[in-house]
């Protein structure tokens, strides 16, 4: 029931950046279910990761060892390792050193990432047994094959591209991501790899991700829950025929993080799109805050309304429900007779009220249609943030009520 | 579909307050929708109200009027007369300025409450045509019919009833309330009316109203959106031949305390009970928290994931889900090793990962009874909460998503 969501567009691919897939079965024979990715020596990697205290095994990993060089990402599905304890740890160092093992580098550089049910012991032995197969079939042009290769309950493979010429030169940036269930990123995302061969200095690629991040997968949310095993990778191979980026300025540097936020938001909106349930993509805007954050806990306190989400479901232009969100989304002396709210174009309430003009024709218009703008204005402030949401379907509940049985 | 809730129990008549019930026609010809509570002159009354910024026009009146004399309480179901900026208030005060005049009172001694759909004009002249017919019915033993009177989407009516004996005296406690969904009462509550014979000033009973609110109506949750029209009211006649309660100590005091604080407990979970589609009844339990709120964040963090709830209704003892919810709580410095979780009595995490004795059986068994407990124990501190809930059903969707159409 994905919302607006085709077919991959052509996923450009990366010099110095190759992908491999294969089969583990852990948890159906034959489902493409191990990745591995393969950074070209002298790559520098940023990462961004979930801000969940119960974060899993592989993310507790990841983050230490970003620091330093990095030469693969292994991904897993089927299971997450999470809420595994020390036995978790160990299985994801394992698996790691036995990739390094096979590519006959340092076991450090060797990234896990894993998705899938939290609290199973991670086969560590299935995935190690996929591994040669893996290698063996990296290559550069492989990102579609990939993009199917993380998914867990998505519908749809996601993925998005960009390129652009700087003194002659193409630059690519290509990225893909997985995610329809516990999805409200905080700092990180689900899982999403995004990879460019400009060259750039390891501090500004991780400022670099974290704006993006800030911008496109913070700022979605499908059911409000923060997940264990958000990982958002981004890695510049420095293959293109260009100099180093080494500060974040300059002409080379703004279309590069024109062409990594344009790739980031598509597939982060993607992950919306491709909710759990999903009949409606829909784009919460608040302006004229005081405060970012007052704009924020506006914004999720809409998005994340079971009220709102199956007023949505039901096409149903239940302005007031909306009020009382806002309402209660604790803005400090927040002055109701100032808000106007905004089903895409129609205005449904002025200064706090029903709009004089509003008839409820308009809104069930707007209801109607499959991609819905909410917008709220709150008038205190210059402040203003968007959110990407879904509503909440009967086919919401059946699929976390069946999914482990 | 209402967990473990049964026919009402005897609700004794609470000497000096008269429940009088009529049918005004707001949604649905001869339904019971317009209830008039009489105070007995001298009563004292106490009230907290919501904190959602778009408070209604009746409870912006109601807060106001709770500080003077107060003589009536005025309530209609089916139009929550919120979002009606000023023609709401005016409106308001119109139906209690009637009431008064057909009782030769004083007008700001009748105090109005409202409920039901949000952001549609009160209708005015239905409510006071009923008024005569409500005002012809006061008596002391409607309180049944007065609980089914206040009823919106509720499946049942809700009340609960205490007697104690002071100084050879008895003194009663009855107490109504509705409500189903939106409902995460804060400071306050959905529609709850307590009342006691016992005389007390108007001070102490605020701060008794105040204490039980705050363990019992603002600890339940059903879908986390808290009411623009939360009212919950505590009238004291008076009536009972006992001395005056003037401070917040004595035995007299600790008497009504406690049953003050039963019937809220009993009226509170009795909502939760019959919330939107339930079909279990769960008791959040967070224990050893170093601060209450802490413990409110990660009981509220559980009680409002929708994967937990979905969870819940499917009796899936998905427990990666709950502890994935405790992580994003946003609990500073959250040592998840110190962490342990209980479904029932059944440890399912310790320290922080899968109890090493834990089967899924025992986690299934417990699932499938209809009335669960999650404790979960932070080892941080000693501070306790508790706050109860509900399960996300197909029902809860499609009552929803069909409510106004």
């Amino acid at each position: 029931m994905a919302v607006g969501l085709g077919p991959l567009p052509i996923l450009h691919p990366v010099p110095g950046f190759e992908l491999g897939i294969a089969s583990a079965g852990i948890k159906r024979p034959g489902r493409k279910d191990v990745v591995v990715m393969r950074c070209a020596e002298g790559s520098t990697v940023a990462g961004v990761f979930t801000l969940n205290a119960f974060c899993a095994a592989p993310v507790i990993l990841a983050k230490q060892r970003v620091q330093g060089t990095v030469r693969y990402l292994l991904t897993n599905t089927g299971n997450a390792n999470a809420g595994t304890g020390e036995p978790g740890l160990q299985a994801a160092a394992h698996t790691c050193a036995r990739l390094a093992e096979l590519a006959g580098i340092d076991e450090g550089a060797v990234l896990p990432f894993s998705t899938g049910v939290i609290g199973e012991p991670l086969p560590v032995e299935k995935i190690e047994a996929a591994l040669p197969a893996a290698l063996a079939d990296l290559k550069v042009d492989n990102w579609a094959v990939a993009a199917e290769g993380i998914m867990t309950t998505d519908t749809l493979p996601k993925g998005a591209s960009r390129q652009f010429v700087h003194d002659g030169v193409t630059v690519t940036v290509t990225g893909i991501s997985k995610g329809a269930g516990m999805i409200r990123p905080n700092m990180a995302t689900m899982l999403g790899y995004i990879a460019t061969d400009a060259r750039v200095v390891q501090p500004v690629l991780q400022d670099l991700l974290r704006d993006a991040a800030n911008k496109s997968f913070n700022r979605i949310t499908i059911d409000g829950d923060t997940s264990t095993n958000d990982c958002c990778m981004l890695v510049a191979t420095g293959q293109a025929a260009l100099p180093e980026i080494r500060e974040a300025k300059g002409e080379l540097f703004a279309k590069l993080k024109q062409a990594v936020f344009e790739v980031s938001m598509e597939v982060a909106q993607a992950i919306v799109r491709d909710g759990e349930g999903a009949t409606k993509f829909v784009t919460v805007q608040v302006n004229g805050g005081a405060t970012h954050q007052e704009c924020l806990d506006v914004g999720y306190a809409v998005a994340h309304s079971p009220l709102i989400k199956t007023a949505l479901f039901a096409s149903d232009p239940n302005w007031g429900r909306i009020l009382a969100a806002v309402g209660r989304a604790g803005v400090p002396q927040l002055d109701v007779s100032r808000i106007d709210v905004f089903l895409g174009e129609v205005c449904i309430a002025r200064q706090g009220g029903r709009a004089p003009t509003y008839t409820e024709e308009q809104g069930a218009a707007v209801m109607a249609e499959a991609e819905i703008g909410i917008r709220i204005e709150l008038g205190r402030g210059d402040c203003r943030e968007t959110i990407w949401t879904t509503d909440l379907s009967h086919e919401y509940v059946k699929i976390n009520a069946e999914y482990r049985t």
